[in-house]
C-alpha cells in the first residue's frame, strides 16, 4: 500500500518525540510535518539528542503553519486545552489525540478537573476512547480518537476484565511512574538532583487521571465507581507500575482465568505465569503490557499488578496501535521491537 | 561520663556498616569490637569504601573471637536465626538486636514465617520491641531490645496513634524501598543493571514484616489486625516510603490532630504541614521521620504516608536511639546530623 | 530470500540477550538454537524479564547439545577461552565471535593479557577483526569474525581516520562505561548500592582492551602505538563514552575534514555538527555512533570524543552488522531502530 | 567559647543549603541570617525538603535586608559577579566567598573567562585563595577568603605536591561530576530524564575552572602551566572524580612518596593503599578527599586520581574548614561525620 502521511503536533515534548521514534521504524508511515511553536525553525536534531542521525526529518514549524494537504492522520501531542482548540479547527485528516481533551465524555467533569471550559464540547460525543484492546471494533469508523492517559491504560487493562467479579466501590490503586511522565518542562521537581535517590507521592487523592478511570470502569459496572488513587514519582526515565487491591467473593483463580481468557489472543497484553511479579524492566521501550494477580493475605482481597512503558503503551505506542487499527494495517506494525533490557 | 563500649556483630552488612558510621560521630561511644565471620582478618577499610579514612577502627574478627569483657552493649546485625543463636549465649552486655529474631512474641508465628524453629524461645518474653517512641518507658530496664524492621517502623509510626480512629480490618499498605534494604548479598536481583531504570514488586502478599506489623497493631486494637501489604523495590540506595489507605468514620482533621498531639514533642517524628507530601529526600541519611495524612477521594478513607531512611530510623539509627534511652543518654546523641540532600 | 538460521551460544549474558533482542526484529533471521550451560532447560522468559512475551523462543540448552545442522551462523557470546575452545570444534556454520579470543593476532600477547594459553592459535591468522566500517571488504569471505571489544570500537572509530594526522605515541584515552559492560555475574562491585550515586576507575592502566586497540592502531601507524587508557564505571545501564587527547601539527579543521570524508557515507557513524558534544543518550539502544573533535586549550592538542551503546555497536549490534555484510544482506537490516530517549 | 555568628547569602542554592546542613551540626556556629532574593519571605523548610524538621532556622530575607550587626562571618553562596558586588559593600564580618569572584588574581583574566568586568578589582590582591591545606598559615589573618572551585580543589590537591616531579606543560585532566555541581537552576540539561542513564562532556576545552587551576599550578612551577581539561556530567547527585595523566622522569613510587609526605598529617586528605582506586562513594557527604597514583602503560607517564564530594570539600565543607582555621577553632569542627554509603 502507499504510505500513510502523518503530522505530529507538539513534537518537542517526550510523547511527541517518542511518537516520531516509533514512526521512523513503521513500515507504512511517512512523516509529513512536525510542529512545536516554541522551537519553530529548529531541526529535530537540535531539539532532541537521539535524532542526531535523522537529518531528513522535517524541520519544526508552528502548528498554524503545518500544511495538512495530503496528510492522512494528525497526532496531537499538545497540552490539554491547546489540543482541543487546535484540533477542532482541522478537517480532512483523521485525528489521534494524546492529550486529555477528548477522553472525558462530560464537559463539566472536564472543566472541574482541568480548570478550564472545554474548548470544543460538541466534539466530545463523537470522540472514541481509544484503549485499543477495548475499542478495536469502533476504531475503523472513528474520526477522533482520544488515547487514554498512561495511568488509565494500566489500570483499565488490569480491571476491565474483572469488573463482573470484583466490588466496584472498593478499588485501591497505588501507582508508580518514571519521570518522563512529567514532561520536559522546566520545573524544580523534575531536576535530576531532586528526583534521584528519592521517591515522593504527588497529586495525592486528586490526580487528573482519576475521573477518566472512573468513567471507563463505571461503564462496565452496575454502579458508579470511585477509586482511591495515589501516584508516586520514582527515579527512572520510563515505566509505570500500578498495584491494585480489589475485593471479591471469587477465588483468585477465577480472576486469573478471566484475564487469561480476555488477553490470550492479544499481541501486546501478557498475563504472566502464576507467581511472577510484573516489572517495568519487562516492557521498557515497547508497547507490551505485563500483568498478574495474586492472593492477598486478607481473605476476599486480590492484588492486581500491571506494568507498562508510560511513553509507549501509555502514550505514543498506543496512538500508533490505534492508527493501525483505524486504517486496517496490521495492529503490530511498527510496534514489534522487543523491550530494551538492561 | 565515661564512654559506652560497644561491639557490633555483623559489621560487613549495610546495617552493621551504618551503625559503625553513626557510632563514629557519637560523642559517648567507643567501638571495642567488630565481627564478620566471612571477612575476619580484614580491616573495615578493606570491606567498606567509606571507611578508608578510619584506620583506627578495630579489625574484623569472627563472632566467637569477640572479647566481651568491658563491653557495655552488643549490637546484633546478623541474619535471623544466626542472631538468636549467638546472642542467646551472651551474658553481661546489654543487647540491641537488629535482626528479626526477638520481634515476634510467638515462637510458632516466627517458625511459620521464617522457616526455622526459634533458637531461643525462652528469651522472647523478656525481649522488648524497641520502637523507641512507644517503648521509651521500658527501655531503661530492658536487657534485650529487638529493633523493629524498617517497614514496621514506618507503618507503626503512621498508624499507632490512629488505632482508636480507624477500622482495624481495612488497612492497605503499599511500600517502596531502596535497594540497600535487600542487603549486600550477591543476588542477581540486586545487580545495578537489573534494578536501575526499573521498579518491581516482591514478596507480594507474604512479606516477613507482616506478622510483626500485625502483632503491634493488634496490641492497640480491639481485635486482631490483618493488613494488605505490598512492597516494591525502587532504584535508589536508601529510603522507604509507605502509603496507607485506612477507613475511618472521622474527618481527616481528627487523624491529623491525633498525630500532632502524639508527635509534637518528639525529636525525630515530624508531622508535615497540611498538604505537604512526605518524601524520602527529606530524611536521607538521618534518623528523622516525616509523615502526613490526606483525605482520599472516596469518603470514609484517609491516606497516611510516612517516609524514613531504611538504614537509619529503619535500622541502625533506631538501634542507637534505643541505646541512648537504655543508658540514660540524651536520646538524640549521635543522631543530630541533618539529612543529606541532594 | 530464505531466512538465515542462527545459533547463539551464551544467551544468558547481557550480550547474548541483546543479540536475541535485535535478532527478533531482524527481517531475515530465524533463531534456531540458544545455549547457556548454567541455565540449560530454562526458557528465555525465565532467565530474562524482557522476553516474557516471546514464548516461542527456543529453550536454552547446553552448548554441546546445540544441533548445528542447518545453522548458517553461530554467534559466540561466551567468556574468553571458553569461546575459542567451543568454536574451534565447529565446522559448517560461519562464526561471529563476540569474545576476546579471536581479536589479537598474536597468541603470546593473548596469553599475557588473558592469563591462559590460547585454545586455538592456529585459527588466529584466518580470523577477521570485524570493525565493520573498516572490515567491510573482507567480511563476505570471512569464516571467523572477531567482533571488537566495546572500548576498541569507540576508540578505533574515533582515531583510525586520523592516524596520518596525529602523533601515534601521545594518545590518551579516558573511558566511561555503563554497568552492563561488566556482565551479569554476581560480583559485589556490580550491586546497585555499590554503583548508584558513585563513580570509580577500574583496571587502571592495564585493561584488556588495550592490546587490541594498540594492535589495530599500529597497523595504520608508521610505528608501534601504545596508549594511555583509564576506564571508569558510571551509574547507568548502557552506553560508553571515550574522551581522547591527541597531539597533532594540523588544525582541528583538518581532523574534522578527515572524519567527515571517512564517515559521510556511513549509515551508523555520525560526525556531529561543530561544537556539539557526543553523549550516550544520543545512541542508547541503537547501533549508531556519534563523534566529534574539539580544539584543546593547549596548542597542538585536539580532543576526540566518541559515544556508543556498549551492548549494540559495542557488541551485539556490530555482530549483526557484520553478519549482514558477510551474507550480502543490507548492512542496516534489523538495526534501523532509532535510539531510545529518554 | 561563645558561638560564631554567621550569615549565609544565597541559601537557596545547593552550596548554600549544604553549608546550612553542615552548620547545623557545627558545635560553634549560630546561624544569624539566611538570604535568597527570589525566595525572600519563605522558610528554609518551604525551599528545601531536608530542612522540614528545622523550623527554628531563620526565614529567608533579601540580601540587602540582612542585619550584619553581631555577625562574625559572612558566607557568600551567590553567583559570580553578584557575589563581588554584594560582598564588596560589607565591612565588619570576615568573608568566606564560595563564588568565583575572588579566586583569580588578575581582573583581566576574570573578565575574559566570566564575560563581565570584575565588580571589585581592588579587593583581589587582598583575597586569599583558600585551598585550606595550602593556605593554612595565611587564613588566620585573612579578611576575604575565596574558596576554590570544586574541580580546582580536586586537581590541585592531586598535583600541587607533585609539581617538582612532573612536566608542567603536559598535564591532562579528565573530570567527572555529579549533577548538583550544575546548581538548582531550571535548565533542560539538568532534568532527570536528560541526565539519567546518560553521560556527556560539557564546556569542552573551555571550562571556567581552567584559569584558576593554571594560576595556582603556575605559582608552584618554574613556568606558566596550561592544562587539558575535559569535564563530564554523570548521573549522580554528588561527587567528583578527576583522572589526570602527568609526565615525569621519576618512578611512580617517588610521586607516591611525595603525596604521602605531604598528606600524612592531614585530617581530610587520604592517600589510599597502593593499587586502590579512589571512588566517590568513599567520600559522599563528607569533607574527605581520597587520592592515589598509578603507573601508566606508557613509560614516563603516571595516572593521578582524586575523588571528593563536590558540595562538601569542593564547596561548603571547605568553606567551613577555612572558617575554622581563620578563627582558631579545631579544623575538623563540624566536619567529622563519616561519609554516607551506600
Amino acid at each position: 500500500m502507499s504510505k500513510v502521511s502523518i503530522a505530529v503536533l507538539g513534537a518537542s515534548g517526550y510523547t511527541g518525540a517518542d511518537l516520531v521514534r516509533l514512526a521512523l521504524s513503521h513500515p507504512n508511515i511517512e512523516i509529513a510535518a512536525l510542529s512545536a511553536n516554541a522551537k519553530a525553525g529548529q531541526s529535530m536534531a537540535e531539539v532532541w539528542p537521539h535524532f542526531a542521525m535523522f537529518p531528513a526529518l522535517p524541520r519544526l514549524v508552528k502548528a498554524e503553519d503545518v500544511d495538512l494537504a495530503g496528510v492522512d492522520v494528525v497526532f496531537g501531542c499538545l497540552p490539554h486545552a491547546a489540543s482541543a482548540e487546535l484540533l477542532s479547527g482541522i478537517s480532512g485528516p483523521r485525528i489521534v489525540d494524546l492529550s486529555a481533551d477528548f477522553r472525558l465524555k462530560d464537559a463539566a467533569t472536564y472543566a472541574d478537573w482541568y480548570g478550564n471550559a472545554h474548548p470544543a464540547p460538541d466534539l466530545l460525543p463523537g470522540a472514541l476512547y481509544g484503549l485499543t484492546e477495548f475499542a478495536r471494533d469502533d476504531l475503523p469508523g472513528a474520526d477522533i480518537v482520544a488515547c487514554p492517559g498512561c495511568y488509565p491504560t494500566a489500570v483499565l487493562l488490569g480491571l476491565l476484565p474483572l469488573m463482573d467479579l470484583i466490588s466496584p466501590e472498593r478499588i485501591t490503586v497505588n501507582a508508580l511512574s518514571g519521570v518522563s511522565g512529567a514532561g520536559r518542562s522546566l520545573k524544580e521537581a523534575n531536576l535530576f538532583a531532586e528526583v534521584a535517590e528519592a521517591v515522593a507521592p504527588y497529586a495525592i487523592g486528586r490526580h487528573r487521571h482519576m475521573p477518566e478511570i472512573e468513567q471507563e470502569l463505571s461503564l462496565r459496572a452496575a454502579s458508579p465507581v470511585m477509586i482511591s488513587f495515589t501516584p508516586h514519582l520514582i527515579p527512572m526515565n520510563r515505566g509505570e507500575l500500578v498495584t491494585m487491591i480489589v475485593e471479591t467473593a471469587h477465588p483468585v483463580a477465577d480472576l486469573r482465568a478471566a484475564l487469561d481468557k480476555r488477553y490470550a489472543a492479544e499481541a501486546f497484553v501478557h498475563l504472566l505465569p502464576e507467581g511472577v511479579g510484573p516489572a517495568t524492566r519487562m516492557v521498557r521501550g515497547s508497547n507490551h503490557v505485563v500483568l498478574n494477580v495474586f492472593a492477598d493475605r486478607i481473605p476476599g482481597r486480590v492484588i492486581v499488578i500491571v506494568a507498562i512503558d508510560n511513553l509507549v503503551k501509555g502514550s505514543s505506542g498506543q496512538a500508533i496501535q490505534n492508527m493501525n487499527v483505524m486504517l486496517g494495517l496490521p495492529e503490530t506494525a511498527g510496534l514489534s521491537a522487543a523491550p530494551l533490557f538492561p
